[in-house]
């Protein structure tokens, strides 16, 4: 084979090798099932690196030109016989197996964002919210971390960490639980995405498609969408001013042997109730006689402006019970998305296992700065200030909701947390009212978000009390005093027209 | 009932209120099933709002003191008849479901780190990690992005964001994809915390346990562990120097229907071979006729050092049969977590209905940030860049295996990405190699990670040609020829004791 090469050519040698023989393979001169020379002897004719006739060589295998055989040799292939499949025209069907997803399977709830600003109020105020109020979150003294914490660290900040997470972030998760009450060690901490991830961690550890789990009814819709996302057979269990209705339990693990219970012990999401101590003990004795793993979520234990802070399940737990999960991102910013579980015994290496196939680890530049910001105690001034604030924001609302809310409507004042939950009166349905109250400019999160039967919650609403200040609370208050006017206009109008 | 209120005392007084009537209960002076005056009335009495009365009760109730009864009042409860249970000793057995944990399910491995410290080798250079080089990570454009997306964005860049991920980081990365000559919508783009979520992401979609997912053999760890994870039947397709064999996957997918092809096209992991044309167009047109989804895994197809690029799996759909995923963590900076899929159809809703339960939405800070970094063009320039110094290490560590190695080695030269994948002279094991090398001072990534049966990659090992500059390899390669000598005669010294 005598190959012409121009050592003086910008382009290497191994692409002229290759462009010779590929035009000889396409221009048919060289036929398939041809055995090209040995790249050893190929180099010694032309007087190159063998190197360089491999990557020749490699090359024209990767376009489908040539084949190599180990030991053997490198042969010309036949032309490839297929060519590409034509683009699917608009609405052509999908195929079968995308048709399977769009049949089968639970149809998972979208974000309930609600979208205020589609409706074009000019000045919309939502109570809708999961979150504390974006206003008071430590915006600047984040930024100045962030950057201290890139200098400080430089690459390290953005290398993989550890499986488990920033064992410095676990050291002061550790700290701040035992501050408050719940002794456990830095090697028992997971640091996952958030809250939602633990639960999901959680769920994909101990359960699996049909399988039951009890929940608190209502409780919070992420839980909710997860646990029908992962088709699992979910059981409520009624709540009342004491929290779970733990006395019902027992008949129900004799029944349904469920694998998992969910609660929400503190400030239950949506009540604002408090699981009583009596109840956390008997609870605690039952998942240890009935073989019931407790997944426990304090998603804003710490958010407390009254009364005496109760034992966390976790603490009362004689060993490898409870799965305690929580996290920062309700106080501070939940947009860097870091929650963390603390469990022991095989669960925990089983759950950081899956936590490192989910997604490796989570991010360890976001890790390492809330890190360097709780340490420093401005996490505890914070959260002093926030309770501050935020209990005068729920006196206010309690207040403008007995002043201008009508007569039946049903609250109880939470003793920390975030929301109000209310109850309308009789005959009055809370995604009825919606409406009327977004083209009002106010929003809340109806009662049937909460609960597995969408008819269930008709009658409630949960209103968020964090979110804005007195002012915005008393205007927002008002305007759904019209829409409930509104609302109940249109009803009283149908019972007149059905009266006829 | 008259309770003295102290009207000075800085004790707030529905906290006076409940402090005397839990005196009064604890002394019995109150006895069980007593009910107290109603909110109004005591209120009346007390001189002080019904609220103050009402968040009295309501602390007692959350201790378990008393309880109401909608409609009928409240009233004292008999002492709690449960007491904590004891903490378990030390050693004591874990709950029955924590037992079930450690004897059932798979064995997920652990991170593959190879604590090259531990040894405590004065200088250790690994070639077995993942990613490339860290020293080369922008760290410090990456400092100054993010402190002026803080300024810019403020809170909004704390806030969650939407769930399929930032809109514009989802335009920059359908522009990315059109430049490499995918066209693909941002609509059709979901940002998830790194690869390795949005594989996770896709099987829980797409599998159930049990359930059949063909894999290239070798293939990227985590993915097997993954699929381990899941409970799935995992069946290995042979790779060979242009990539999967296709031929043999028809046979397979007659007789085992499975729901899923897992496959990395280009600078396979670990073997760093590409899929040719000719193969690529032979797959799509098998997943279409035999219903099979395909997940191409696109992680360093950008980082190429010479030929042609070769169509992505997904550039060759004819609409909805190929999810693709990629990432710019393994280019710019691991610890981030940020990585995409694109998909269409009914498989990207539920895509991101399980990404949103899974943990809500990835940090938003980090997308924002990243989106400020790609789009001024400084991701193309770093990408050049560092196939520039990347080309050079990879001669580099091609040269000095071939120089100090011994002859039975063999190696192919891959055209891009991270991975020099070498095979030990006939006789030696990789494992068996590993302890030497740690102690010589070097890493590498043994072969049987990447198998299914650890038997399978025993004379194989997984070397990243990126993660140093030359001088570094030269230095890691002499000191594997030293450990490769050193494991050579203890194994003649074995076949010598042998035959006598």
């Amino acid at each position: 084979v005598h190959i012409p090469l121009d050592r003086q050519s910008p382009a290497p040698l191994y692409q002229q090798i290759a462009s010779f023989i590929r035009q000889g393979i396409q221009s048919g001169h060289l036929a398939p099932e041809l055995r090209l020379p040995s790249s050893r002897s190929l180099a010694k004719d032309l007087g190159v690196n063998r190197i360089t006739v491999e990557a020749a060589y490699a090359e024209l295998e990767s376009e489908g030109l040539v084949f190599s055989k180990v030991g053997s040799g490198t042969y010309v292939l036949p032309p490839s016989q297929f060519s590409p499949l034509p683009k699917a025209s608009p609405g052509a069907p999908w195929p079968l197996w995308q048709q399977e997803i769009q049949a089968n399977g639970p149809d998972v709830n979208k974000s309930p964002d609600l979208r205020l600003h589609e409706k074009r109020h000019p000045d919309p105020i939502s109570f809708a919210s999961g979150v504390g109020d974006y206003h008071r979150f430590p915006v600047e003294d984040f930024r100045k971390i962030l950057q201290s914490v890139m200098r400080r660290d430089g690459i390290s900040a953005l290398e993989y960490g550890e499986d488990s997470g920033y064992a410095p972030l676990r050291a002061t998760v550790a700290n701040v639980l035992s501050s408050q009450g719940l002794q456990v060690g830095s090697e028992n901490i997971l640091i996952t995405a958030g809250s939602q991830q633990s639960l999901a961690l959680v769920s994909q550890v101990l359960l699996k498609p049909g399988d039951a789990v009890l929940v608190e009814e209502p409780t919070y819709s992420g839980a909710l969408n997860l646990f029908q996302a992962l088709g699992l057979k979910i059981i409520g269990v009624p709540v009342d001013q004491r929290g779970l209705q733990v006395d019902s339990l027992e008949k129900l693990l004799q029944q349904v042997h469920p694998r998992l219970l969910y609660t929400i012990p503190n400030f239950q999401n949506p009540t604002g109730t408090c699981m009583s101590s009596p109840r956390r003990l008997q609870l605690i004795s039952l998942a240890d006689r009935y073989n019931l793993p407790i997944l426990e979520d304090d998603y804003v234990g710490d958010l407390r402006y009254e009364g005496h802070a109760l034992p966390s399940l976790k603490s009362l737990d004689p060993g490898g019970r409870v799965i305690y999960v929580s996290t920062f991102s309700k106080m501070l910013m939940p947009g860097l998305r870091v929650g963390f579980l603390a469990a022991e015994g095989p669960v925990y290496d089983r759950l950081v296992a899956y936590k490192r196939v989910n997604d490796l680890t989570t991010s360890n530049l976001i890790q390492r700065a809330l890190e360097a910001y709780v340490t420093v105690g401005r996490y505890q001034v914070h959260l002093q200030r926030s309770c501050q604030v935020y209990r005068k924001r729920r006196d206010a609302m309690m207040d403008e909701i007995e002043r201008l809310l009508p007569e039946g409507i049903q609250i109880s004042q939470p003793q920390g947390g975030l929301f109000i939950w209310l109850r309308l009166p009789e005959g009055l349905r809370a995604d009825e009212l919606l409406p009327y109250a977004i083209e009002e400019g106010v929003a809340f999160a109806p009662g049937s978000n909460f609960f597995l039967g969408s008819e269930a919650g008709s009658a409630f609403m949960r209103l968020n009390f964090t979110a804005h200040p007195p002012e915005t609370i008393h205007k927002g208050i008002k305007r759904l005093q019209k829409a409930i006017k509104r609302l109940e206009a249109g009803v009283n109008l149908e019972h007149a027209a059905n009266g006829r």
